[in-house]
Formats: structure tokens, C-alpha cells, sequence
């Protein structure tokens, strides 16, 4: 399918593309570059990789297609770095989970004769590291490809085959559709995990041991979420503050009327809520994003 | 351990008592009240109870444990109508997750010569019937039994040793520390999981869809919580609503501040926020309440 590939950061997303690609012969040759020592030994020991480099600059050199699946503040750094060496033709891509400013920072840099399409693969862990990769991570979830005005359409038709040979489902979407819709369905989710284990450990050391105690009753299931990559979730949310901070103040104000139905004693409007909330849960169910099986209790079925 | 156990309602938890409590042989004879038709013709069906009552008032006759396992706004009727039925020294006790106004209720009553002692078993799913019961649901979990001041030591000691029979630890609270802490660690973490759906799902029926197809990044584990139970649900609000309108309150105030870094373009600030939930998540796989194994990418190891 391709003759060379690039990953430039193999960490949970980066092997395990490294993983699949491999086991799926989807490329002659795949390199991989990682700034991290301790990556690079990691991937040598485990034999996942015969072309291991620590030279940014060198490692693009003849790659047909180039993933960055690093955080996405390095991109800028990493794009300086590489543009130079691209290959003509070649298709760039990454895995990040904002589009706008990464879109914004290759027309700046103005990169000629490549084909940018920007790649998001929905399927991160709260896990991070190489050794969290899997082969199977992208099997049966969603990958959102964007392409930049300049790319050619044979090579989004080919970046799509590349997706869907390592198990996704592919769906196409503008920058700016994209960053809106996963603000709801990922950012948000992320951000209110974030503030919920805040407010609960604001308390005393006594009280802070009995929350961590009794966490199975909800609070367990958000701090699975709020032990994310802190690096990456911090990126993810300054470069997509316009969408952050709007869906925010929305959210701010539900649960302001929210709680003012609690102190008004009001059964009608939770009702209301709770059997609206309960139908968006049997719509996922149905659109096959999520099985019927329980597992916040954890059933050992 | 005990001759006469009678359980009121038997969805999710109170058929689970039942299930264990057959197993493990802790009562000679076990009754089943339960307002629903269906639900006593599951129980017969799958002959999961020889004494099946649709008469509340005789159900508790003869009974030395009586267990109350429905809705919290169900508790105020089922005590008035049982309280002249109860045996002299009898327990009297519950499964709710909420204790204050239980505790009124029944000092209210004046229900006398009777041991009330309220538990709270933490293992709730957001499943609901007697069909998603389960043999093993308290194994491991936390019960919180909370004495009222005129109930008798020994019997504090039986109840004590009949959840840890079900396989539960347990731990002793009073009824208003029980509260505060369990607003944290389960009513907050709901209250937002609702709040949070309804915000996402705001928007014109295309982008609904687009939502539900994406939920995978985050948004549909909330929905999982946020499918819980509705009628049980709005009674923990209300019941628990000093704590829940403080405890909101604290929450908005913290998300503000979440905003403002965004906007601002903060990252010392959400690099911070982030390092502490990282730690929060240690500790409670350290306390055992979860395990480090992720789940949100539904690994199939």
C-alpha cells in the first residue's frame, strides 16, 4: 500500500498504528522517530520496529506517508523540522484531536507538494506510552479524516484505505465541523471529569481518605477519564478554547437550572431530564457505539 | 442467622439480597413484597422465592429482619402501612442513598420497640429489576450502616455480620456524615453525568446524530450514569438536597475557574489541575475500589 512510513511519536496511538501496520504489511518500510530514550529501547527491546531514529530531520527522508501522533504543541516544532525534507507528493497526516490550529500552522509554514489531510482515530485509553499500544485499538471505531484544500483526492481515498485496513470506520468532516463535534462528545466529557474529582478532594485529609473509599458509587468511573495524558489534554483544550469556552458556559448554565430545581423541590424537571438523558443512552446502544452490558459494577460475567 | 428475612421491593438490590441470602442459607424462611405484578411473576417464574407477598402489611409478620430496598419516596407509605405489623425487636433496616430524611420519617412514626439501623450497600449498576440481580453484586463493595440512636448494639452486630455474610465490607457513619460523603463520591458524579448529556444533545438533529456516532471519546460512559434509575434518582436529590445545591455550587465555581484558564490561555494552571486528578486515580486503585486495567477502550484482553 505504501513503500515507506513515517511515525513520528509512538506512544498509545503512534505503536499501536506501528503494530497494525505491520501485522496488515501495509508498508514496505516503517520508521519510526521518538524523542524519548526510553521510548526508542522500549520499541528495540520488543523488537516492534527495524528502523528506530532519534534524528527527526533524517527519519522523513523518502516517506510516502508521514503520521505525526505526537501532542499536538509539538507539531509546529516538529513541522519546522521536517518540511524540508518531505518528500514530493507524500501524503502528512496525524492523529490529534483538535484540527483548526494545526490546519492553521501548515498554511503558515507554507508546505509545498504534499497532500495535508488531517487524521483522527477516536479511540485513545486513559492509558499512554508504547506500551499501551494495541493492534486492535482502532477495530470498529471511528477515524475522522479532514483534508486541506490543497490535498489531492486520490490521496484521501488512499489515506482512508489505510484506516480501514487497520480496522476503522471512516467518515469525512471540515476542520471546524470536526473540532465542534468532538468538543461535545470527547472535550467536554474530559473537562467536567477534571472538576468533578477537583471539587471532591476539596475537603480535609479525613474526609479525603472516605471519598477514596466509597468512590465505586460514580466517582471511580470519572477519574478513569480524568488521569488522561495531562500534556495532551492540555493542548487539546487551549487549541480548541473557542468551542471550549462556549459549550462550557452552556453546560454552566444547565446545571445552574439544575440545581435550582433541587432547591425548589421540583420532581417534574428531573424527571423531564433523567428520561431524556436515558434515551441518548439507548440511541448509542443502537448506533453500535457501546454495548448493553453493565460494567460500572464491574459484573465479572 | 436469622429465621424470618422480609424484603421490600425486589429490583436490582433487593433481589440481589435475595439471591445471596438463599445461597448462603441466612435465614430460615425469606419473603418477597413487591408492588409489581411482573416483578412477582419473575420471582415465581424463576422460583426465586417460595413466599411471594402482594399484601404489604401481613408480609412483615412474624419477620426479625425487615429490609426496605425501594424508591426513597416509597418509604413514608410502606412504613405507615407496616409499623403496627412489626414484630417487638425486629431490625428494621433499608438500602437507600439517602439517610437524613429516612431518619425523620421514622422518628416522625414514632415506630417503637424496633432496632432501626439504615445500610447503604454501594454497588448499585445503572441496570434496574429483579432480573439484573445478582448473586455476587455487594462482593467486595462497600455497605454503610448508619445505627439510629435507639437501636441495640447486638443488633448493629447482626446487621454488621449479614452484609459481610453478602460478601460486603462495612463500615459504621452517622446518618449526616453518610450523606455528605456519598453527595461526592455518587450524587455529584450523576448529577453531572445528567447535566452533561443534556447539554450534548442541544443542538439541531443532524449534528444529535453526529453526537451518538462519535460518543466513543468520552460522552458515552457518562451515559451509561446518566441512564441510572429516574424515579430513584430524583428522590436522592431531593432528599439530599442541602448537600447536593452546596456541593453544586462549590462544582460551578471550580468549573468557572476552568473557563477563565481556557480562555486566558493558561497552561501552568490545567497542567496543575491535571497532575492532582492524576493522583486521585492512584489512590483509588491503591484502596482497591478499581483496578488499572482500562476499559473506556473496551479492550478485549
Amino acid at each position: 500500500m505504501f513503500k515507506n512510513i513515517c511515525i513520528i511519536g509512538c506512544g498509545l496511538i503512534g505503536s499501536s498504528i506501528l503494530r497494525s501496520a505491520k501485522k496488515k504489511k501495509l508498508s514496505k518500510k516503517i520508521t519510526v522517530f521518538d524523542k524519548s530514550i526510553s521510548v526508542r529501547r522500549y520499541l528495540k527491546r520488543n523488537k516492534l520496529c527495524n528502523n528506530i531514529s532519534a534524528n527527526l530531520k533524517k527519519s522523513v527522508i523518502g516517506a510516502d506517508l508521514v503520521i505525526i501522533a505526537s501532542p499536538l504543541s509539538s507539531y509546529d516544532g516538529i513541522l519546522r523540522t521536517i518540511k524540508d525534507n518531505l518528500k514530493v507528493g507524500t501524503i502528512l497526516t496525524d492523529t490529534g484531536s483538535v484540527k483548526r490550529k494545526i490546519n492553521d500552522v501548515t498554511k503558515k509554514l507554507k508546505i509545498k507538494n504534499v497532500s495535508w489531510i488531517a487524521s483522527h482515530p477516536i479511540a485513545g485509553t486513559e492509558e499512554s506510552g508504547p506500551e499501551a499500544g494495541d493492534l486492535n485499538l482502532f477495530k470498529g471505531r471511528w477515524c475522522v479524516l479532514s483534508p486541506s484544500k490543497k490535498s489531492k483526492k486520490k490521496d484521501l481515498i488512499k489515506l482512508e484505505k489505510f484506516w480501514m485496513q487497520l480496522g476503522s470506520k471512516v467518515k469525512i468532516m471540515s476542520f471546524s465541523e470536526h473540532d465542534y463535534i468532538l468538543s461535545l462528545t470527547s472535550h467536554l466529557p474530559h473537562a467536567i471529569a477534571y472538576n468533578l474529582v477537583i471539587t471532591a478532594i476539596q475537603n480535609d485529609n479525613k474526609s479525603k481518605k472516605e471519598i477514596v473509599k466509597y468512590s465505586a458509587g460514580g466517582l471511580r468511573d470519572f477519574t478513569r477519564i480524568a488521569s488522561s495524558n495531562p500534556i495532551m489534554w492540555k493542548d487539546i483544550f487551549l487549541d480548541n478554547s473557542d468551542n471550549m469556552v462556549k459549550i462550557l458556559s452552556l453546560f454552566i448554565k444547565n446545571i445552574n437550572k439544575f440545581k435550582n430545581a433541587i432547591r425548589r423541590g421540583d420532581s417534574a424537571k428531573l424527571l423531564n431530564i433523567f428520561k431524556l438523558t436515558k434515551t441518548v443512552r439507548e440511541d448509542i446502544i443502537k448506533a453500535g457505539q457501546d454495548t448493553d452490558k453493565p460494567d460500572f459494577g464491574r459484573k465479572k460475567s
